[in-house]
């Protein structure tokens, strides 16, 4: 899940629900935590802005902008191949 | 785990034994599994020779080599920004 949500980070600051609504199969509870980690790790920062309504929202740090090429690598090759490793692991369960 | 014997596939058919011995920490076990998963997924093959003593080879397949160059990413990343991941991690720790 890290890898979509790392993505939508790429152009701005996003709020937690547009993270969430393009994430649709993500549990609130698990974009929470991945956040959280990705905030420890000191991939994302999470500012509160002191207004009404509260506003807060989530931005890429430059560790995490550094991690966007090689993750952009891990999605390529996923397009390109899931199917193949599926097909494998299908054939050899039978 | 995966990674690293990934990488120690690139150059040729490797044993076991020519496995285990560079991943010092990983145990038998977990390499053994590993090397069942990468056969069931079709990144590697497994062939044992009919000799005495016996002798069994693990290789690359074409769809596991094409998995080197994201992983070189990774771990080029991991290279380069593992420790300022961890000192985050550890800072916020506190």
């Amino acid at each position: 899940m890290d890898r979509e949500d790392h993505h939508l980070l790429a152009g701005r600051p996003r709020r937690f629900s547009e993270l969430q609504v393009p994430l649709g199969s993500v549990t609130p509870k698990v974009l929470t935590e991945s956040l959280r980690a990705m905030c420890r790790d000191g991939l994302v920062t999470r500012t509160a802005y002191d207004e009404i309504p509260p506003r807060v929202e989530y931005e890429l740090t430059p560790l995490g902008r550094s991690l966007l090429e090689p993750m952009a690598a891990g999605c390529a090759w996923n397009r390109e191949h899931l199917a193949e490793l599926l097909a494998a692991r299908t054939a050899s369960a039978r």
